[in-house]
C-alpha cells in the first residue's frame, strides 16, 4: 500500500457570468491562489457560464487543446501555483464542440474528460464525448474526471474505479439536488474519494428559462463522510486532506472487497447495446 | 404507460431468534395480517436467524424448492392474505445451500433469488448464487429481489432495472449503516421503488463475535422520496402506497432518460472478468 502523502485539495464553487471569460478566469484565480491547494477543482464551464442560446456562441469561447486564452491562463496558474486544476470549460477539437473538464499540472501538457452523457438542453451545444474517462497521476494521487450530470450513471464511477482512480473530480453546474447525497454513495461503493465543485447563481437561457444552480459543493471519503460541505447560495471555497491510501483499501469488511467481490459475469446486461 | 393499479406495501423489521423456525414464523404472520398489504417484505433469513456457527445448523433448518416447513407455512400465508410475500431464508437445492430470498404469491409456485455477494462470515455457512436475478409479476407490479449486501454493488439493481423491474425489494441483515442512503442512490438512478426490510437485535456467534443489527427500514420512491422509515431500533411495521406507473417514467428531465441515456459501448470495462 504505496499510497504517497496526503494531498490539501480544494473545491471552489463560483457564480461565473455567461460569456464573460475574463473576469470569471480572473475570479477563479484568485479564489485557487486563496486556497493554495495542491489540487483545486473548479465548476463546470467554469470559464464561460452555461446558459448559451446557441452552439455559435459557445464556440466562440471554446478552449483548443493546442492552445487559447482559458487554457493559457489556466495552465499559467497552475505552475504558478505548482498545483494541479480541474475546471470545465467548452472544447473544441476536430470539428466537435465538447463539454469538457481539464486537468492542468505543472510541467505537463493539459488532459481533457468529455463529458459522456449530456444533460437536458446540453445537446444542442455539444457533442457527447466518445471515450470512457482515463486516469491521470498527480503527486501519487490517481485521479478521474466526470462532469454534472454523469453522476446518475453508476457505470461512470465505477469505470474509474476499476481504471484505479484513488479520487474523482466532478465539476458540475447542478440544478437538481440529488447529486450530493449520490456522490457519497458513489465514495463508498467504489472506496474513492468524490469531488464535487457546483456552481451557485441563476443564468436564463434566451428564450426566457431560467436554471438556478445548487451550490453544496463537497468532499467525501473513500468511507462516505462529508468532510468538507460548502453553502447553498453563494460562492465560496473550501479545503481538505486527502490521503489516496484511503482508497488503495478496498475492504468494506476483514473479507469484502468492494471490486474483486463484483461478479461481472453476471453484469452482462449492462453492456448490451440494444434493450 | 399502462402500470397497473398501485399496490399497498409492507415492510416488516423483526428481531428473528436464531434457530426457532416456528417462533419467528408465528411472529411473521402476524405482522403480515396486522398490515394486510398486497406485498409484505420481511429481513434476510427471517425464518432462521444470522449468527450461525457451521454450514450443518443452517442446513437443517433450510428450505427446499419441493416443499419444506418454513417455505409451506409462507406460502399459505400467501394464500390466506391474498398478497404476495418476501421472505429471506436459507435455501437447499441441488446439494448446495443460498441464503435466498423467495418470492410467494397466492396461486404459484415460489420463485427465489439466491444472493450473489456474500458478507463477511456468510461464505462460512453459503454458496453464491450463481445467476442474475430475474423480474417477476404481481398485480401489474414488475417486482425484483436482492439481498442486503448486494446493495453496494450498483450492478446488481441496474440489471434488475434493465429487466424491467419497477420495485427492488431487499430483505437485509444490516450491520452497516449505509445502505439505507444507498438505497436511495438505487431508487434515483434507475427511477425504481426500493423496498428495505431490516431486522433488529443483536446476535453472538459461537465464537463469541456479536454482531447488532440496524433497522431503519424504509421504502423510498422512484424520485429518491422516503415514504417509509422505520425505527432503529425496535420490531416495527409499516405501509405505503406504491404506483409502479411512477416507475415507468424513466424521464430525469424532460430530455434525459436514466436508461436510454446510458452509454453501454463505454461501460465494458465493468464487466471484464480479470482486471
Amino acid at each position: 500500500m504505496s499510497g504517497g502523502e496526503a494531498l490539501r485539495v480544494a473545491v471552489v464553487q463560483t457564480a461565473p457570468r455567461l460569456g464573460e471569460r475574463a473576469a470569471n478566469l480572473a475570479d477563479m484565480a484568485a479564489r485557487a491562489r486563496a486556497a493554495a491547494a495542491d489540487l483545486t477543482v473548479f465548476p463546470e464551464l467554469a470559464t464561460c457560464g452555461y446558459a448559451f442560446g446557441a452552439r455559435d456562441a459557445v464556440a466562440d469561447l471554446a478552449e483548443r487543446p493546442g492552445g487559447s486564452p482559458g487554457l493559457d491562463a489556466l495552465q499559467a496558474l497552475a505552475e504558478e501555483l505548482r498545483g494541479a486544476l480541474v475546471a470545465g470549460l467548452p472544447l473544441a477539437e476536430g470539428g466537435r464542440l465538447y463539454n469538457a473538464a481539464a486537468l492542468l499540472r505543472p510541467g505537463a501538457e493539459p488532459v481533457f474528460y468529455r463529458k459522456l452523457h449530456l444533460f437536458y438542453r446540453e445537446p444542442e451545444l455539444f457533442d457527447a464525448g466518445d471515450a470512457p474517462p482515463r486516469v491521470h497521476e498527480f503527486r501519487g494521487l490517481r485521479l478521474g474526471l466526470m462532469i454534472c450530470f454523469d453522476w446518475i450513471f453508476p457505470e461512470l464511477a465505477r469505470h474509474l474505479a476499476l481504471a484505479g482512480a484513488d479520487l474523482i473530480a466532478q465539476p458540475a453546474n447542478l440544478v437538481l439536488t440529488l447529486c450530493q447525497d449520490a456522490m457519497v454513495t458513489r465514495a463508498v461503493e467504489n472506496r474513492v474519494w468524490t469531488l464535487t465543485a457546483n456552481r451557485v447563481g441563476e443564468e436564463r437561457f434566451p428564450d426566457g428559462e431560467t436554471l438556478r444552480f445548487t451550490g453544496g459543493s463537497q468532499v467525501v471519503d473513500p468511507c462516505g463522510r462529508r468532510v468538507l460541505a460548502l453553502p447553498v447560495g453563494e460562492p465560496a471555497a473550501g479545503t481538505a486532506d486527502v490521503d489516496p491510501a484511503a482508497a488503495r483499501d478496498k475492504m468494506v469488511t476483514a473479507r469484502n472487497h468492494v471490486l474483486d467481490d463484483r461478479r461481472p459475469a453476471l453484469y452482462r446486461s449492462l453492456v448490451a447495446e440494444d434493450r
